[in-house]
């Protein structure tokens, strides 16, 4: 069977929607080194929440994404690991990650050639008066 | 200047946000081998609203990732094209949506193999009886 995004009813469009829920790309990133346990994780990746790391975390398991190993301390510790699968994800998602850490200044500098009222143009002078 | 997602009030964040808009994947890959029509996207990315269509494409436009060419048709239409800016983002997109078009069985079984109510081992037999 080929599977097509492009089409409403194919179900790569459900699998591509849970890659693309907004912490994904975050955990399957702080996880390319090797396991981690969820209090590293909720270090690594600031201003996550505990709710939505455990949600996501969750989600990414259920998804056969992620491995997770329980540890029998006090208190009770688990620690996540990309499982095969994941492997294969990592590699455009660390590329995605990439190119939202090079490409910030032209980003920024599209939105500031922005007025909020109407469009300037790109080209306004930046010397002399 | 160094940017990094994991940094809560890292710039990057913002960027990597955006593209990770719901339909910012579809849009990009849809794109890949030129430009297209706002018709022509909205029948290529099946089950897209217009106005969520509309949306991105303003969103993408302002983040420097899309071109706009308008054409004095009656009634006017406007051609949409990835910038060299977005070509760079197109890559790891397009390897983004070719993990989710090949793995959907392997997500699909590891979805399946969950009970409602608790896991179910993933080694549950799948013959005899």
């Amino acid at each position: 069977m080929t599977y097509n995004i492009m089409s409403a009813t194919c179900p790569s469009r459900v699998v591509l929607h849970r890659i693309g829920a907004r912490w994904t790309v975050f955990i399957v990133n702080a996880l390319e080194h090797g396991p981690l346990r969820f209090t590293a994780l909720a270090t690594r990746i600031q201003g996550i929440t505990p709710k939505v790391l455990a949600e996501t975390l969750r989600s990414l398991d259920e998804d056969g994404l992620l491995s997770r190993t329980v540890f029998d301390d006090n208190p009770p510790n688990v620690e996540y690991e990309l499982t095969e699968l994941a492997s294969a994800l990592l590699v455009p998602l660390r590329a995605v990650r990439e190119w939202a850490e090079a490409h910030v200044p032209e980003v920024l500098a599209a939105r500031a050639a922005l007025n909020p009222e109407h469009r300037q143009p790109a080209t306004a002078p930046t010397g002399g008066r």
